[in-house]
């Protein structure tokens, strides 16, 4: 005996999202067709309509409701910086924590040849058309600090290196807060090769 | 700057399912709108169709597409025996496993009087009611091993004292494949004051 054919759809549904597996998914599934309907309902309908009414700002490729995401359509932010990030979800960060007051670029991802995604479906024409314009004075990659992210790093800074305008990299050294014994041997490395005078 | 509001709205219902907190959502959500529309289009369906047409079998209480599950409308089924369950996975992890031939009764859940779940919310009167009529003659209850589990068992047990039937609960002990030395001591009393003559 298996799960009614309704329940085995809905825990494969379940199953393609990111970091869930079949035990999670099981008890998903069963929490709210047992417990919360209602927040099952929520979840059905609240997907439905971001699928409909989220799309991408045509101009930083962000989730935006309208054709230009409000950041790109805040006349008060500054066109001639121009932060490029793997997802949304950074922008978020950067902009709770920064104060960056200029606009974005989201890439949607990291260059990973072996999944498919290449310079176009990171959009990186758009990039380079965009910074060719001549407004942008200074393109701040802030891609992850993994293998991928340096990869997608490098590509960019060699895609934009003729266009005129500076390339910067977020600084690499020891997170705040940590201690040095546990920060790893690369970043500890990278920190005391960056050393800054004290001011 | 926040999220567009239907993106909000999306994180919002990912939240409320069990074991997934902000970050997770936030994952779920930019996985879903940048990467797998359709994956979001399947669950949000799945999700519909569960909730129209997945209930509750009118014996058992296990999930089920009909009135009666497949189990209990299993003529070869042995109606004498009715295993006590907390949740559909168990019923599954059972009948997987234990070759157990008799029908099953799902709770839906423990006792847990802080959270509003009592012994109407669990359908032990139907339970008591089935065991009643009298064609049931052994009730195995398969309640978890936790502190609200045995609660739960304990209660049943009380229940069904009077009611002529075997009550029995299932064996504690050593896992298979463990070693005794990261046994917690609870089992490990448990299974040598429980132990067996070697046949």
């Amino acid at each position: 005996m298996t799960h009614p054919p309704l329940v085995l759809r809905l825990l494969e549904a379940l199953r393609r999202l990111p970091g869930v597996g079949p035990k999670s998914a099981q008890r998903m599934a069963f929490h709210l067709l047992e417990r919360d309907r209602e927040g099952a309902l929520r979840l059905s309908l609240a997907l439905q309509e971001a699928l409909e009414g989220v799309g991408r700002c045509r101009r930083c490729h962000n989730l935006s409701e309208g054709e230009l995401c409000p950041i790109c359509s805040n006349e008060r932010r500054d066109g001639q910086v121009v932060c490029v990030v793997e997802s949304p979800a950074d922008v978020q960060a950067l902009e709770q924590s920064t104060g960056f007051q200029g606009r974005y670029f989201v890439l949607g991802g990291h260059l990973s040849p072996l999944d498919g995604v290449g310079p176009d479906e990171l959009g990186l024409e758009q990039l380079a058309a965009q910074v060719a314009e001549g407004e942008v004075q200074e393109v701040i990659i802030a891609t992850n600090p993994t293998v991928e992210g340096e990869a997608t790093a490098h590509y960019i800074s060699e895609l934009l290196a003729a266009s005129g305008a500076r390339i910067t990299r977020l600084a690499h050294g020891v997170p705040l807060g940590g201690e040095l014994e546990y920060v790893d041997s690369g970043t500890l490395s990278r920190a005391f090769h960056g050393r800054r005078e004290v001011q």
